[in-house]
């Protein structure tokens, strides 16, 4: 089996999912990009076998499954049209079974706990990657504890708890928190498989992955995803670099990660040219899920980004509502704020950078708006009100 | 181009969305099972275009589409475990794009209305065909109006506005507008695609067309599904039946409706062994999605039950509730109450059906949870609390 590596110093750790952080560099260890031949098994059923040879997992057990990726790439093409865009794509990831690419990571954290024989798993986790591993948790079996921010949504909050984990609302600063988790872990033996643990990231690549298969031999030109703790686009950034290691691909996309104005620690330090991440002190944005004032991943994202070419930018809550409500009235797409990022980033950088016409764009919709409905209580002014007997003047006065 | 029929005096009609029912027997029309030979396209991406040729459209318009249909069939290892059940799987709906079996019929029509240059549409709804049509009326860029009961949850209201339709709430009988709106539909050339429209029901044929093609050669024996309007029953029973006359299988699966104790007019006619749906006064179940007092396709549902073999059963909210319970906390899914009337029919049948130990059970998950929060707000008082200081203390004390 391979080893964990620390990107910083170097240093090689032997693969312990308690043991997921560099000791001196306090940076999270990675699988590093492995030369050795991978197949792809282009005639499995599902992307998760079909990359098999690319995860650090011995088999897969579909009893641990719920029909996790496997999600669609779908042509935007009415904003096309209406904003006079490059090929632009969603890949859905909200068509994932807890609504959220959470869920990419969660089952490939999950076989490797069954794998190693522990039976207690946990996250720290803002929203979405709580239902995800609390859902993954019963499915196998495992006690699970959830550890989420006071703050956390009540729709977060039930959609995790239906599935009966342990649910802790902790108080205290939540970058503490996070390492907090990892010490108590170690003593508990409770894998808290949180947002950059190596194995989770090691799911995200498979997102990569189905994208190089939509749109082989050439991969898209460019990748624009939400940026919170930094793991997604770990993943994303790692999938494709195995893909150019194993000869699959020439040229990599340019990612572009996004952050919102209110909670962006990574994209500030990317834009000033730093090599750290300054942790920030008061998060403010309607988009939670990516609301990470002290991002674990920030420096490694921010390291590979300088080497391998890409960038981070943000934009404000205003854009972000905007380009929720464009992707749900002009396409059908319900996502998340923190997902929209991806549209709105878009529409912004669109008069920055010089896209040829033949670019292709793919935007990751990372979860579904379903579980921020509450944030839009205030559309209800917009509904109709008739009896059966005034239906058609109603009817007749709103057709246009 | 085939014609539509009335099931019940045969008569004739010519294919006309905005004629769906038949004006002696006020039963709905539907599409007859045809003898002419249909292909199955096995080598096509996806159901929809795989079983083009039993649908009464020309080709499918990729753009009208949103990654509806392909749903996964998962088996529940564990409760076929805690319960000694026979091989039981989930056929699971919920993750279509907006989260419910109603995108399926949705796609059909709104292809159908594009093809014949309709540009406004609309549906009656309790909730998911809602969202479901107001989404798919955005991407195809036609005008949507969607006309729901005055009590009708916050989150199926905010889920639909979202897409942008006339959301319009209506007072008055529910069974009423739905007749209402056709006239409606009629004079101003909205072509409301309601529960039972034949458009709709030919969309809901593909889940049955999926189920053969996950089992093939042979069916399951039995196929549990929730029951409202009676639509989504009559398309899974038509699918199969096709199948049969097209010689692809030779014996029919039994289909089990669920109805909610309190809201079973099917069920209870069903089982005084009636041939007529009596409407009943008040509906009161958990399970809205499937609260329909007076459902149009009623008759038809029974008429098939019938002649090809199946039957009604009800269940109450407890078991209902205990059964969404169940799906989440032993198999990590997360489905409406109305879906977790499919267990809860199963729990409550296996003691009364004869099962062999080698039956297959396919209950269809008809939509997700993340759309009935709400009417989980008490599990909230499941929730621990900790700081960062006694978060040891806490985290110990739960450790099983």
């Amino acid at each position: 089996m391979e080893h964990l590596e620390c990107l910083f110093c170097q240093k090689s750790y032997p693969v312990d999912p308690f043991m997921t952080f560099c000791t001196e560099c306090r940076e999270p260890l990675l699988f590093p990009v492995s030369s050795s031949k991978k197949t792809i098994f282009f005639e499995k059923s599902n992307s998760l076998m079909k990359f098999l040879d690319f995860l650090p997992l011995e088999h897969i057990d579909p009893n641990l499954c719920l029909s996790q990726g496997d999600t669609p790439v779908i042509p935007l093409n009415n904003l096309i049209k209406k904003f006079d865009l490059p090929p632009t794509f969603v890949k859905n990831e909200t068509l994932n079974p807890t609504g959220s690419f959470k869920d990419r990571g969660t089952v490939v954290a999950v076989q490797k706990a069954v794998e190693l024989g522990i039976d207690k798993i946990g996250t720290v986790s803002t929203g979405n990657m709580a239902s995800s591993t609390a859902a993954f948790g019963a499915r196998a079996g495992l006690q699970t504890f959830v550890l989420v921010k006071e703050s956390t949504s009540s729709e977060n909050i039930i959609s995790t708890l239906v599935h009966n984990p342990q649910l802790i609302k902790v108080n205290g600063d939540y970058g503490n928190l996070y390492f907090r988790s990892l010490d108590l872990g170690r003593k508990h033996q409770i894998y808290f498989m949180n947002s950059v643990d190596p194995f989770r990231i090691e799911g995200y690549k498979i997102t990569g992955f189905e994208i190089y298969l939509e749109f082989r031999p050439h991969p898209p030109q460019y990748i624009v995803v939400p940026v919170s703790a930094g793991g997604h686009l770990i993943g994303l950034m790692k999938a494709f670099m195995e893909l150019q290691t194993q000869g699959f691909i020439q040229t990599l996309p340019k990612f572009i990660g996004v952050q919102a104005e209110g909670c962006s620690p990574i994209a500030q330090a990317f834009m000033s040219k730093k090599l750290k991440v300054e942790r920030i002190e008061k998060a403010q944005t309607i988009a939670y899920a990516i609301s990470n004032p002290d991002p674990p991943g920030g420096n490694t994202v921010l390291k590979l980004l300088n080497e391998f070419g890409g960038q981070m930018i943000m934009v404000n809550d205003r854009e972000i509502l905007s380009a929720q409500k464009l992707l749900a009235e002009s396409e059908g797409i319900f996502c998340l704020p923190a997902s929209a990022t991806t549209l709105a980033g878009l529409l912004k950088m669109k008069n920055q950078i010089a896209f040829s016409s033949d670019d292709q764009i793919v935007l990751v919709i990372t979860g579904t708006g379903l579980k921020s409905i509450s944030a839009l209580d205030t559309m209800a002014s917009a509904v109709h009100r008739a009896d059966l007997e005034n239906l058609d003047t109603i009817l007749s006065s709103l057709i246009e």
